[in-house]
């Protein structure tokens, strides 16, 4: 099993998708999944703990839905693992093996008291590496990387998708 | 759970302590278990992996056990890690989701053949800061750092309880 859950990777591509699509409109959660076609009762899920986190905000009522809260350019790739698995989740859980040792076992001056354990020293290094990187990148960048990939036609399709299930639409269509 | 699995842990620490003993005898399974108060048949699983990885080697018969196959400092906490949890375990698996994307539907200009997503893109280049880490720490960074670290009576009871088991002095006691 993957560190990252399936949740990580739904949200990503939403909030790409609002960062690229940049209308005023709010889009439904539904429309959302049927956009991405992933699971929507696990899509609402993750757009609630994206909400929870001030990633994106929801819109109450008829015009209701998701829109960003901050611009894609202050939503690192950090902020969305962690607002979805939760801050505290690491790749590396130290057990504290150390102080099941039998030499440390009633000593005074153990070293399963001194510090962290350099095994695990060594593991939160490297976790820092991927965080690091994680909070270098933006989903404006990657919702720049896709427009500028992304033919014409396919730009316009979504356009007009997102288009006919935003908010404001389903507004002037009342 | 986290991504690397209690297996990780126990092999480190039984390769730091292998590093450390710079013995020439071996030492079998279960005193290592024994000696970090770990499932011993948990870490005969473990050290079967780190030995067919070549990380370890396996002395047969009366006076067998294990012991360290390459020096140290040539074994990398990445090599430990792809040893037991295999080469391929990614933290973050992408299921392509722009293939499902109802705008990539039977597009014959689909998003979805255009090579890596962007996202994945992100969380690859997360996974090699990491795994570069990894890879440039080292079983004999660890034991050196111990040694200066751990008190002299300790070190001297690891040494003592270590001999007692090693199958050197258990041939010559027979």
């Amino acid at each position: 099993m993957a560190h990252f859950g399936r949740a990580v990777e739904y949200g990503l591509h939403v909030l790409v998708t609002l960062a690229s699509a940049r209308k005023d409109g709010e889009f439904s959660a539904k429309d959302l999944a049927e956009f991405h076609g992933v699971p929507p009762e696990y899509l609402a899920k993750t757009l609630a703990a994206l909400c929870k986190s001030g990633i994106v905000e929801a819109v109450e009522g008829f015009r209701g839905g998701y829109r960003l809260h901050r611009a894609p350019g202050d939503i690192s790739f950090l902020d969305v693992v962690d607002a979805i698995e939760g801050p505290n989740k690491r790749f590396f859980e130290c057990k504290e093996v150390r102080q099941r040792c039998v030499i440390n076992q009633g000593s005074e001056s153990s070293l399963a008291a001194s510090g962290v354990c350099a095994i695990h020293a060594v593991m939160i290094g490297a976790e820092k590496r991927m965080r690091e990187f994680l909070a270098s990148k933006t989903i404006d960048e990657v919702a720049n990387s896709l427009e500028r990939k992304r033919p014409h036609e396919l730009k316009v399709a979504a356009d007009e998708w997102l288009n006919s299930r935003s908010s404001s639409k389903r507004l002037r269509t009342k």
